[in-house]
């Protein structure tokens, strides 16, 4: 028996050569930071469960600080959080035989239904880095040193002066699917109609152009974020008629808001739309694994503040508009664009089947660097 | 990797070496006519997306006329149906990137999102022939030329002085359960209490005793439609006395109308029931492949007509006779003796675990003839 | 192909070497006595399917007696139970051509449909050998000659003057899970909020330090049943004070009723817990394989009684008290522990990543009691 198993069969992965780690990657990328719960959904004392990559973790809060340990107890298996017991702060029981661990280490501390055990002190569960930082509780999945936040992060998210505010959606479709969405360029389309684009009369043409191969610029220097920032907006004629057999059939909006020029996306899976929805924002999104099939939609949006005077109109401004408005409104289209495309690239065979055109060669450009730039491919091996 | 999968084990097809390609055929036999929607179902301008053989087409009527392409967009693989957008009669745009195809080619005539791709008049979608006849949409599943309708359906069947009249019900069991509950002539013990038979004083016996071994004659000319007629009314006695030990404990109906003396089936899974359920009515019913657990049951009723008073009197007496009574409260427990026949063979074994006995020597036939003449198996290779 | 083939993988099976039939016996030990129906659920002349070991039975009473044949018509494999039709005594008619069977030998004495066919008498349908004891319905699945009932069931089970009364729940676990949260001394952490605990001044300590290796007592001699008594209550000390890092956290109820001290678990899976909820009474409960996600959670109370007086009151308070009270809140803990447990067994991969620990070696002896002395795993190949 092999000890690694790929996801993918070996003959899919080989119509694939340009990026097969990508494809195998149904689980997601290892050994990434990603972020799972906001800051205020978990409260001191509390625990909390989230599948991630095909994981599932126990999240809990003492003191402040968050920490993360898988949700199985090592004896027989069964979650602690289908009734969290916790005895003393910084450990958790498992309800089932008693058995204790210290949450910051995993070690299994005493076993109160047998507390002179050999295996006390012998046994751990894992545990998972954690970092908190912009609202949002950030979990390392894998089994390397973890590298720095900032290096899995859109460049000048961790700014200082940021503010971040954001949702989280679970979406029936693979990760890959929610990334392709986003970085997708002529996407633009499925919003044509949308009430965002002409409340704000936002500038959204139908489509583009591209006019030059230099679609895109790749970030891969060794250290700092590995990503790639879409160049369409300066090589491209934006097309604001749409023409079928010749024929002028509809047309984009010209609006006098021009947003969403500069857009990137990074490992491991994460885009940044510079200005969205608004000039004064920026939207950064992660796409985050939660098994093959489904993921977590994570949408944000930042917003350079001076004073406390500003956060406060900002809470406001996101929760009464664009929450609702663009997170919501605008974006729930993508949803359910990525929903319908789950259906095809649920089969393997997808993956070389499709038909890419000029435009997705900046999705093409994404999975070549993912492919070479991601520290692990997450397999059941990794989660049994 | 082999190109061409099998669909079953392949020692379950040896043991079935009287009929193997019927065996495999899960999924239907490629390369037929099969019925799909009533012509009534599709108006003019309208989109309509249909599950057939593991497949999915997106029919549409234009001017009149109708056409069927797959389902399924060739850049990135979602369904058209989702949101059909038609900007031009004859086309239909793709809602994610403004792909659009002409329906009647399948080619790619316009990108909206990017008028000046490569891929325009380079790509194509599948499209499927589609003949219109006696009021339903028939649409051929395969990839050679497409020969004659009348080749794949019971003689007579289009005749021009029928008039047809029909019902669609999908059924939770694979098509072959349909079609050999169809034909199979000692189902009739089902049907014993049922209203239709008493309420219009049909002869319908318990089962039947075969009297010689000529109970079917087949029909495989090298033109026309392959079938098998069950001879069982001339070659048999009737059963009216149900024993069990000996004693007598049901009694058949031995009513005054002698219907469904003639009984025959078609590749590529046709009944033809002649006359029935009326001495002035031939039935005409279709198992058509959705996937391998479902099929549509689509039932006609035909009847030669000579004038227009007669066709009103025809579709007066088909809603408000035949079709509640006849296609619904008999043929319903059909529909329920297959869902449960399913059970068992879904299990692929099932076909050679199950224990035929004489009667069904008509059922072996029908299995030997459409392994035979059938012009392909549908695998997944077809479809994705 | 192999005539047999493994339900767990090879590699798997390796890594389990001390009880490698029972990791495999997924779908439970064949050859044994089963509980299936209580004898109040079968009244005479009712048909009544039932799932066991992944087989489907047709349970029937006649004359008082009980039969069980295949509840699968040897024709086209619908079951007999879809709408069950009996036209003499004794027999079974499908419904769908009329194959009429004896209930007693399985034979196909009749077909209805076809009253001259040559598979009269020359084919048949399984049959179980039945008893029915303490207003239990037990079956034999197997191909053995079945040794006595007495040889499947704990000691003393069967004696003259016990009344046994019980109840049935399906759980959505394997049924080994079943047995080892029963067998587990350990388990009973789960129990510490119990009512029934507290309200009838339960001693229930937190857990167990074995204080020898001798914590069970192996019964296997050539005749008779096959079991483990848990001998933990002579060899460990009980846990009062459930601690963490020192520090008493949490105590158990030392109340003055001391029961549960004599526990065992008996082949084919059946648990003994004497005295239990009382003194005056002892739990035998079975967990009998449905499929290989569920089992029949079968509990039954017995007392020893010397009277019809005493069988009455027995009866009601087993209704309005221990029903409710113990079968019920207090072992609906151990449902939902099982299926919380089911998650992580569902995966083959368990059985040897779990992490057992002191307490567990009487789980690891049962395994291997199981392993030794079952009389055949159950195969798909039995029932299909």
């Amino acid at each position: 028996m092999p000890e690694t198993r790929s996801l993918v069969e070996p003959h899919i992965l080989e119509k694939c050569s340009l990026y097969p780690d990508y494809v195998e990657a149904k689980l997601g990328f290892r050994n990434h930071w990603y972020p799972t719960l906001f800051s205020h959904e978990l409260a001191e004392g509390e625990f909390k469960t989230h599948e991630i990559l095909g994981d599932r973790l126990l999240l809990s809060r003492v003191d402040g600080k968050v920490f993360a340990v898988r949700d199985r107890c090592a004896h027989r298996g069964v979650a602690f959080s289908h009734k969290p017991e916790c005895y003393k702060k910084g450990t958790i029981t498992c309800w089932y035989h008693g058995f204790t661990y210290k949450l910051a280490s995993g070690e299994l501390c005493d076993i109160i239904t047998n507390p002179r055990s050999n295996l006390i002190g012998r046994s751990k569960i894992p545990t998972y880095s954690v970092e908190e930082s912009k609202g949002i509780i950030f979990v390392f999945i894998g089994d390397i040193d973890p590298p720095s936040l900032a290096d899995d992060v859109p460049p000048g998210f961790l700014d200082d002066n940021r503010a971040v505010r954001g949702v989280r959606q679970e979406v029936a479709a693979n990760w890959r699917i929610g990334c392709e969405n986003g970085f997708d360029s002529t996407h633009v389309f499925i919003h044509k109609d949308s009430v965002l684009v002409k409340g704000n009369d936002i500038s959204l043409p139908l489509g583009f152009v591209p006019t030059s191969k230099d679609t895109f610029k790749i970030v891969d220097a060794d250290s700092g974020p590995k990503g790639i920032y879409d160049l369409l907006a300066e090589h491209c004629e934006p097309v604001f008629e749409g023409k079928v057999e010749g024929e002028t059939v509809l047309r984009g909006h010209m609006g006098s808001n021009n947003v969403a020029y500069d857009i990137s996306i990074w490992l491991p899976g994460v885009l940044r739309v510079d200005p969205w929805p608004d000039p004064s924002l920026t939207q950064y999104e992660w796409y985050v694994p939660i098994d093959e099939e489904r993921h977590y939609y994570i949408q944000t949006l930042g917003r350079v503040l001076q004073s406390p005077a500003e956060e406060t109109a900002f809470a406001e401004e996101f929760e009464n508009k664009w929450k609702p408005m663009a997170l919501e409104g605008f974006n729930d289209d993508d949803i359910w664009a990525r929903e319908a495309q789950q259906e095809f690239y649920k089969h393997d065979e997808a993956w070389y089947k499709e038909q890419l055109f000029e435009p997705d060669r900046n999705i093409s450009k994404w999975r070549q660097l993912a492919s070479r730039h991601h520290r692990g491919i997450q397999r059941y091996e990794d989660i049994l």
